[in-house]
């Protein structure tokens, strides 16, 4: 399988300034490892993190794919590659945390909760950017539950989270 | 609308004797006071509030609905009325938070997590057993984000979550 | 197992007083076999299944479900006893079919089509009104692919219907 | 906007080479024409449509999204380039007919059958394989409900059915 590793990247669709630097420096590591990046479509730490996979992008085929919550892909932000309108409303989040083969988060709230929830569920690696704020920051280095003795990873720079799932990813 | 309350009771599929007891007296208080009861339709937590419901019931028309993530409903425990298997996997989390008119949480895991996460995210009131650990414990009083006001309340016993529904309910 | 089989009714959300008909008089049967009814919980063939099938009820347990689309119950005809809102668009679809042990289909268009064809493909027993026009006259008699040998059964009234069923049921 | 079309195949996962073959040239067709390739990701038509994408690429941007039943990217076909395991079972027919901006069919059974309708429902011009059997063959031509005034259109060749969606892309 030569499919390149696809990172999932969640967070508020609501963000401040200093939030969405992380998403962007985030969005650009993921797209310096040569993966492509999963998010929700939307704004703030969604939209954040594909233009900085978009202005960081090494090959043409590395895609940001949008998973939206709505009937219609005008709904995703204008880096998203790939619109996937789901029209499953808030059971997207499953699907974004299923389709990853990993998840970074920067802050969050309840909505960016439910997918980390999720990705732990699912055996997901987890990278937390761990000065975001919000549930990354604190679920950074907790487990959820003890369905698994791995850590949510927490990192600083988008550099990092993508060397911890390099790891994972078994590079 | 003469329709009852529906009230979901989210928790582990795999728990202690000490926290089953708390589920079924969960279930009791549902059926005490006349509304419907919603959930996972699995073990554990599920199984417990179903068999609470069950002895408890004023009314014959009062039902235990298990909403399965499961293709089939022969997953449903034995005190499950009315199975729901969806197919959904995972996803059905959401169906539960947002099918219930409210949410009470017993202990639990990750799974638990992403219920509680979607039915704050969904506007629902939200009771945990404050006593029952997991993420019940440690979520009680607090707000999981910025979006509301009301923290997620907390109950010792399932009379006390009852009567903090009927609340809500505005009776 | 003593759960009451459940049955999911389809077919489109507006009809004719002649189609109502017919929906109503398979809900009366459904109730009259002692069984629970599963709908789309909305308008015209949902509400007079409905309807029927809460005029006929044998006992105060059997319950009429309403697996909405939408993210709030309030969309649910007066007769759903159980509520879903499962907040998931048209994918409520696949849940209709799957969360019934067989289908009764009442005239129906697309969307009447999509529920036909996942009860097939999800190899449950299907009963059309083979006299109310749309798909299910259509589909009466036909074999929909070659995964199963079992046609699409066709009734003439709804009595007839519930016997075709509880011969599979296996009774 | 300048996102790329994304056109939804949809056939079954078992067809014969001749059916391969036609699925095959409809892939090459969507590839020609500068779009992205939407699909169940799996065997049998998906797989011939995916590969002769793969084939016919025009530009390295240009990718085969396969939009998963499973819960494992591994059950994608090959020549899928972004797999989204949604774990949603059949569920996720209703993702693949709302995410594409139009419909291709290549033969199919029932499965196909509900993609096909909830094409239909959901508005989206449709272009099915006349010659290719199964519902395609069954539904050209027609409207599968009063809600349309144009029919489900037919072709007989890839750069046909890509010339016919051409036009209602409004190019």
């Amino acid at each position: 399988m030569t499919r390149k590793p696809i990172v999932a990247v969640v967070g508020a669709a609501t963000v401040t300034e200093d939030i969405a630097d992380i998403a962007y420096d985030v969005g650009q590591s993921i797209a310096r490892a040569g993966w492509n990046l999963l998010c929700g479509g939307g704004q703030g730490v969604m939209l954040a993190a594909c233009r900085g996979f978009a202005e960081a992008r090494q090959l043409e085929s590395q895609v940001a794919v949008g998973i939206l919550p709505s009937d219609d892909a005008d709904f995703a932000n204008e880096y998203v590659d790939v619109a996937i309108p789901t029209g499953l409303g808030w059971a997207r989040n499953a699907v974004v945390a299923r389709a990853g083969d990993a998840m970074i988060a920067v802050a969050g709230g309840s909505g960016t909760l439910s997918e980390l929830a999720y990705a732990w569920q699912m055996q997901k690696p987890i990278v937390v950017m761990g000065d975001s704020g919000g549930w990354s920051a604190e679920l950074a280095g907790r487990c959820l539950d003890d369905r698994r003795r791995d850590p949510v990873l927490s990192a600083a720079t988008g550099s990092e989270a993508a060397a911890l799932l390099e790891k994972t990813f078994g590079r």
